[in-house]
């Protein structure tokens, strides 16, 4: 990704973050972001660093036997060249003495992700004279943000995702009343048709649940194993998937075959109102310009469940990045739970809500949209999110 | 490896390393002696912990969504299962606190192979209340200790090495005086059915070659692309098997087809003093009972061949840790130059001695035998290690 075209990118991206440059570290793939953006590729079996100041060219620390990797390094930026750890320590004195340089480092382990660089070579680092800090921002900046090809993409497989998710649950309903009710991996098989039709990708899914399976969070059905969708069910569809090119949208939908009980509309509103409140903060801290990290958009969805009773059955975070090559990406996740995620949701960065309570032995019930970050507001897809439960 | 009959001798070593505990992380397989250690087999996606104590039952913390992985795990040892960073670091503070904890870090990242903690997470250790301290010996000891029958099977296999080097040697000598000089490819590919015959096996090599391309360390003749043997030449002959169980043996034979010149005896003799040098200091040091480290051994070989003028021909480290599986162990190496290998030489490790000297467009020779540290003396394989240059 490191070429003389990104180089001013990067640089200012470095420029943003308040450090000096950017130190990949890596050895035997221990840290695979510093593979990925110093552009090295296959095994490499000795230590390599890579420092990319804000001002002026990289700087590359590369040992005698293993120059292959490094055979596309532009030939105006220096490339030192070691064979013994005392050149190695020391060409790495001369590039960051003094310096204040981000690694992917996570003080104290809050975003496990970024922590890839081991606790003597951050020592070593700190004894050459640089202070450390984290690369979390510039990660985030490089490898997460979209670009606005990626948006108009997104939004258009979300609005396919929305009228698919509608129609499936409309067959579903039609097919119960008129006594040939579907089966869970029937209905996901149509879906996967819909998808086809509409021109979108996906790795695997959808996930079609009835109310009793989708209180475990973990279940899918089968062919083999797959329950009928019988009148008087809840009904979970969570379903992914994108334009060849584009990024993911990612939604989940709740439905009922015929009216819902008082119990499952009081959780409905729970789960909607999690994602709300979510949403809300969002559009007002971005709205306003003040950072907002993703562990406090999921205190805001956590906290609504909590104060209502169901804190102890929403079992996982509020939601995942989304990045311009993977649904679950490197940016920040929306997350306190699993892990303390303290990084920023910088302009450019999407994200799955997906606020969840799952009763076991009796439902299971999720609402999800997806965020992305622009300037100054938050773009919610799709256009017309779940508001009441699809009574079908 | 951990199991209740083996938790004794992990216990021992904990002892003997003085520390309280030994504390395992893994990560994604950031750690990979970490999942070795505890068993666990499988891609891990969330942090896992495993404290083995000098004294009680070893302690797993892991994820909710994650118990496959610790089928294995003995019912009477506690397993903690958290869903929640909070619940985490709740568990890692009460298992630690106040502990003094060995883990997979290499103070300066002196030895990168034993570096694999995040720097994050030793913090987060350290906030628990913990002291912690490099795990090196203890690894040595787990993963890089022979057995006796280790030992004997390695004897059994260096004393056929030594014969397979020597008759190779002659063969080819006889063949060059005969008008039918063989090629490096043809006497590599005889060697490998003497180790056929002799039920050895290896897992690539050997390496034959004439002295020109043995200034090359990185030299490996083809069936495509392979020197003769003529009279004249220096030969080179680095060959490593082991019996179907055993340890692997390396050795690295030097010959001449003809009489050698006298600065081609001068450099044989500065590896073959080098090599003893590294030998002598061994024998010193684990005779008399005190401590001593490769980076130690590595210095006198290289000191030797430095104050000879060949310092910067000697581009490699000294040896090479030979564990019980690998021929590239886990243990100590006799390496100050690549890594600064500040490990202690314990009883039980083994490893290559193999300085070299490689003039490039001249010759490199290469003089290698094995050592074996046992208690209070080293054994040296094969029993008659070179002594001349091999006249052929």
């Amino acid at each position: 990704m490191l070429s003389p075209t990104e180089l001013g990118g990067i640089r200012r991206a470095i420029a943003d973050a308040g450090v000096d440059g950017w130190l990949l570290y890596d050895f035997h793939g221990i840290n695979p972001i510093a593979a990925s953006i110093a552009g090295i590729s296959g095994m490499v079996t000795r230590r390599y660093l890579c420092y990319i100041p804000r001002d002026g060219n990289p700087v590359a620390i590369t040992h005698a036997i293993e120059q292959g990797p490094w055979e596309a390094w532009p030939a105006e930026w220096p490339k030192l060249v070691y064979s013994s750890w005392r050149d190695f320590e020391k060409a790495l004195a001369d590039v960051v003495g003094g310096k204040r340089v981000a690694m992917e480092y996570s003080p104290g382990d809050a975003v496990p992700y970024l922590d890839r660089v081991p606790a003597g070579v951050v020592e070593l680092v700190r004894n050459s004279g640089a202070e450390v800090v984290t690369s979390a921002d510039l990660v985030t900046r490089i490898y997460a943000v979209w670009t606005p090809e990626n948006v108009a993409s997104h939004q258009r497989a979300a609005e396919h995702l929305a009228r698919i998710a509608r129609n499936a649950m409309a067959l579903a309903g039609e097919r119960a009343r008129a006594g040939r009710p579907m089966r869970e991996f029937e209905l996901a098989t149509l879906i996967r048709k819909e998808f086809a039709e509409a021109k979108l990708f996906t790795d695997h899914g959808p996930n079609v649940s009835v109310g009793l399976n989708a209180a475990n969070p973990h279940y899918e059905p089968t062919e083999e194993n797959s329950a009928v969708i019988n009148d008087g069910d809840i009904i979970l569809i969570d379903l992914w998937a994108r334009e060849a090119d584009g990024v993911y949208a990612d939604q989940t939908w709740m439905g009922s075959l015929g009216p819902a009980s008082s119990e499952n509309v009081a959780i409905w509103e729970t789960v909607r109102g999690a994602r709300d409140a979510a949403i809300t903060l969002l559009r007002e801290r971005i709205g306003s310009g003040r950072p907002v990290t993703g562990g406090e958009a999921d205190d805001a969805a956590r906290n609504f469940i909590t104060e209502r009773g169901f804190g102890k059955n929403f079992t996982h975070r509020t939601g995942h990045s989304i990045d311009s090559r993977e649904l679950h990406g490197s940016g920040p996740n929306i997350d306190n739970l699993e892990t303390r995620d303290v990084r920023v949701l910088l302009p450019g960065v999407a994200f799955s809500i997906e606020p969840g309570i799952y009763i076991p032995g009796q439902v299971g019930m999720r609402s999800e949209v997806n965020g992305f970050v622009a300037d100054g507001s938050l773009l919610i897809t799709p256009r017309n999110p779940q508001s009441d439960l699809l009574i079908v």
